[in-house]
């Protein structure tokens, strides 16, 4: 399973104020608590910054690389941010995101071409957000056919069904959990990788339902996924949930982590 | 969903030293503290007591009746007890439980027919451990007709798949979650309830993996779970994973559990 941590986000209010004040030493930790604790990918994203978003981000791409040894994602919807945080990062990072839309996709697929990241591919298209699992299965081909046409390998591509509120949509779980389960199946290699917290948007305790979730996405074969790796309940579950799903031989993996404490029932 | 509080056994020390020493005070406490958490019914077991357990299980139902107001789970294979059991519980108890093991059958199928208590009945019979999904639907199948023909409605049944250890058989948890798919997809009216823990036997930081185990069961369907209700995190995870299954309509039942402190995410 592959962790995204997702902190290094422009839109949480502490992380706009850093990267306002270009606060090296706060954003350099942030970087490297995740890591430590577990995340194999740091997200970066600098959005709220608007036309000033390329000059932010090949400064925090700058120093968040220095920070930590594990690739970045560079998560922007601007093509000129991407460009910037694709052209300045050092080895192969991977971007979030693309998707079906005709404009987006006519503007980043030469960059994919050019630098071959991994790519996080959103399942939504010029028609909107998806409203089924057909929905979603349909953008999904159009995604792999086109990246793998594009020189992708299919090991590189990471599909997001996209995560409505449950709170809006009762089947929005059950939506991403079969979408997976038959994205898997159908494309054993492609990932699956899901940004869990949209799913308890306006709900109270939004931890425990994005936790309980990720157990769920787990069991259907969710591979990868972008999360917080501080919330220590969260991780201790995506470790069980992998034993319990079959995927971790003799539970190797999770009591090499209960050894280093990093599974934690309180 | 049904929880069914699992304190109250004589395999926990603690709970053995109180009934032995009778200590009316500390077996009353925790049923009280189990129901205040969430527990619909509330299971007694003294099995450890051997020919004194009908003596002992007399007590145990009188003096638990005194405390709560929900119905117990008079939980012995031992015939003799069991019919005590059911002959001092005020009101329509659970039992747990039958199997289709014949000689066990044949025992406790009077009792069922003069009682019509509800009914966990467990997935195994006179060839043992269910090793497959097919041997407990083969065991299910055969445990259904006959309560039935005994007189039980379908409503009555709790179907119990049996949990082997995930750090004995990999696909221990796998089984599980396909056969409770698969029989509430046939018997729609029969319950399927699990107890938890018995997934994590010999492994670390069991909590965890118990936790992860109860969300993936109530995503396939199971809708009764013999647990720990003291366990804040279990029972926070079991209302957000039947708000994420589809089952809580407008996740109203998570938004009250949640404010009434019932749900916590630290």
């Amino acid at each position: 399973m592959l962790i995204v941590g997702e902190l290094i986000n422009s839109s949480r209010k502490a992380i706009a104020q850093a990267l306002e004040a270009r606060d090296e030493a706060y954003l350099k930790d942030l970087a490297k608590k995740q890591v430590e604790a577990g995340a194999h990918i740091v997200d970066v994203n600098c959005a709220i910054f608007m036309e000033k978003e390329p000059e932010v981000m090949e400064w925090l791409v700058g120093i968040v690389q220095e920070a930590v040894n594990v690739p970045l994602c560079i998560d922007t919807p601007n093509v000129a941010a991407m460009e910037v945080g694709l052209k300045c990062h050092k080895g192969r990072p991977m971007i979030n995101s693309i998707t079906g839309e005709k404009k987006r996709w006519d503007d980043m697929i030469p960059l994919v071409s050019e630098y071959k990241p991994q790519v996080v591919a959103l399942c939504m298209d010029d028609t909107g957000m998806p409203n089924s699992v057909e929905d979603r299965l349909r953008v999904a081909d159009r995604l792999v056919n086109g990246l793998v046409q594009a020189g992708l390998p299919e090991e590189d591509i990471y599909l997001d069904p996209l995560i409505k509120p449950v709170g809006v949509s009762g089947t929005a779980a059950i939506e991403v959990v079969e979408t997976t389960r038959i994205l898997k199946e159908k494309y054993p290699k492609v990932h699956v990788i899901s940004g869990l917290s949209n799913i308890s948007h306006g709900l109270p305790v939004r931890k425990v339902l994005n936790r309980a979730f990720a157990v769920m996405c787990v069991q259907a074969g969710m591979d990868a996924f972008i999360a917080d790796p501080l919330d220590r309940h969260l991780m201790s579950l995506f470790y069980a949930a992998e034993a319990l799903a079959g995927r971790d031989k003799n539970c190797l993996q999770y009591i090499k982590a209960s050894r280093a404490g990093k599974v934690v029932a309180e």
